[in-house]
This record gives structure tokens, C-alpha cells and sequence, in this order.
């Protein structure tokens, strides 16, 4: 009825509904390694969407800038992304979050390769933490600067900037709402590999 | 060499050092459990700073105003938390993380008395996941905004207004320190969570 896996460990796990039904406890083994296998496979898959998301947002945001004319002329402004230094740190933020899954995607394979290698599944946990806290730092600093482009804010005398730099602020738009997808998907992440975690308990 | 738990489920585990060690398996189960418990204190600590900490936020910011006298009253200005809509948001996201703390409180005492009642552990790291995010994106947007109030943005015309109203905002900056105070104590949580899950397999 024991089963040793490729660890060296010796393994034995019943469910509730499996008691008394020891002839299948051997059996057992073989299915969470297999549904560690398809998380594995969906962890690869939920990292490469986030690098796009992430490498998208950071892309777009960089790329933005608008060169304004007014009075026929006489005044030239340009908006850039590096006018606003919030803009500049979500551009930082979102190039480490794409540069961290581009390297956990060894790790993601180690983990389908061997899934009863803990530690690269710890240490993914771990950072995968932190990037989705960052992420989600960046993503609501830099919209909390485009809702003020767009709207202004009359208390503090801080005027709207989007009626001059209408095709600045679609930009930064788009890449605060794609940098917002890359913070979901990297809970789901996080949530996956809590999963996997218990996997071996149920 | 079999033990059954509360839950009624059948456990035997083993790791690779102790193999060959049968009769030590039995009492590899006690551990777990003890170190289950302790865990759970920490979290329930984890939990109460958290909840300090995010009220102190909240809180900060809600009682945050002052009003400021220019040329001798002929302008009266008054500065308040709710003059900028990303203040307003910090508020009520750090009166949700607070509240959800609170709730899950109960939910902490539960997997303490039972460290196997594993639904209550899925349920707080799923939404303890959620807070998480809302809080650091919460923290992050009123950080953005203290940098501009403190600051301004000659690029964008936005003055700095902490000349005029630095008692509001010395608050309102402590308030955005102490909510990343209760995002750290947060990662620690799901990161608790985790290694919580990880347990039974080491």
C-alpha cells in the first residue's frame, strides 16, 4: 500500500471518503501528481499571459508622448511618460514584474519536470508575493495619477491635462488597465501554487 | 504505523531522512500539529497588527483637515481628505481591509482550535489575497498623490499645496506609512498561509 515517489519519500494519504477503502490509498498517489502536472502546465501558461500584460503596460507607458501645439505655435509642451515620476516608476515596476516571470518560467518548468520539488515551488510562492504587491502598487499609483489627468481636481487647483494631450492619455490609459490585468493574473497565480500546496493534504 | 486524525482521514508521511525509521513515523503527526497551532497564534497576532494598523490609516486620513488663512482672511481655504477622490478611496479600502481583519479574527481562532479544518484556512488565503491587493493599491494611489501634493509637477502645472496645508499633510503622509505597515503585515499573512499548507508534506 506504500508508494515511494521519486524523492525518496514514502507516501500514504487517505480522504474521509476513501476510508476503509485501503486497496485504492496506493492509487491515490498517482492522481495528485497528475493534477500537479496540469497545475504546472496552467502555472506556465497564467506566467506567460502576465509577462505579455506586464511587458505590454510597461511598453505602452514608455512609448507615450505628445508633442502639443497652442496659438498657432507660439507655445510647443510635450508630455512624456518621464514627466510624471509615478509614470517613470510604474514603468521600472512593471519591466521588474516581466523580467522576474520571464526568469520564474525555469522555475515553472522545473516544477512540471519534478513536481514534488518543493523548493522552487516555495521560492515561487515567495517572490510571487511581493511582484503581485508591487504590481499592484504601480498600477494603482500610476491610475491614481491618470484619474487626476483626466479630471483634474478643482481644491487643490490641479487642472485636467487630457483636453491638450488627449492621445497622451489614451496611452497611459491603456497601459494602467493591461498593468491591471497582470495583477490578476498574478493572484491567480499566488492562488495556484497555495493550491498546489495543499494538493497533497486532500 | 497508521494514525487517524480528527477529520477521520488516514496519515502516514515520512520524509526522506526519517525513512527506515518506521516506528518514528507516529510521532512525526504530533509535531505538525503543535507547529499548526503556533502558526495559528502568529496569525492571529499578525492579524490584530493589521488591524491596528489599518485602522490607524483609515483613520488618520478621516480626521485629516486644515484650514488655511491667506492675505489676512481674505481667502479662507480648507483642505480636507475628501477634496481629492484618492484620499476618499484610501479611506474606505482601509475600512474594508480593517473590517475583513476583523472577521477573518474568528476564522483564526477556528483554525487554531481545529489546526485541520482546512475550509477555513482555503477561505482566509483566498480573500486575504484580495485584501492584500486592495490594500497595497490603495497605499500606492494616496502614496502618488502625497508625492504630488508634496512636490507638484511643473510639467503638468500641478502645485505643491504642502506649503499651505503642512499640518494636513503630515497626516495624511502617516497615514499612507501606516497603511504600508498593514500591506507588509498582509504579505506575511499569505505567505503564513502558505507555508501552513506546505506543513503536512515536509
Amino acid at each position: 500500500m506504500m508508494k515511494s515517489d521519486d524523492n525518496g519519500s514514502i507516501d500514504v494519504e487517505s480522504s474521509a471518503e476513501s476510508k476503509g477503502k485501503a486497496p485504492l490509498i496506493g492509487n491515490g498517489k498517482e492522481k495528485p501528481n497528475k493534477l500537479k502536472k496540469i497545475m504546472g502546465v496552467v502555472d506556465f501558461v497564467l506566467r506567460l499571459a502576465a509577462i505579455i500584460a506586464a511587458l505590454a503596460a510597461a511598453a505602452t507607458m514608455g512609448t507615450s508622448d505628445e508633442t502639443a501645439t497652442f496659438f498657432t505655435q507660439v507655445f510647443r509642451i510635450e508630455a512624456s511618460y518621464d514627466d510624471v515620476p509615478t509614470f517613470t516608476f510604474f514603468v521600472i515596476a512593471m519591466a521588474i514584474v516581466a523580467g522576474y516571470l520571464v526568469l520564474s518560467l525555469m522555475f515553472s518548468v522545473i516544477t512540471i519536470i519534478r513536481p514534488n520539488f518543493a523548493i522552487a515551488r516555495i521560492l515561487l510562492f515567495i517572490f510571487d508575493i511581493v511582484v503581485l504587491a508591487l504590481a499592484a502598487a504601480s498600477a494603482a499609483a500610476a491610475a491614481a495619477i491618470v484619474y487626476l489627468a483626466h479630471n483634474g481636481n478643482r481644491n487643490t487647483n490641479w487642472q485636467a491635462i487630457c483636453q491638450q494631450f488627449g492621445h497622451f492619455c489614451q496611452k497611459v490609459s491603456g497601459a494602467v488597465v493591461t498593468s491591471f490585468v497582470a495583477v490578476v493574473l498574478l493572484m491567480l497565480l499566488v492562488l495556484l501554487s497555495g493550491f498546489n500546496f495543499i494538493l497533497k493534504k486532500k
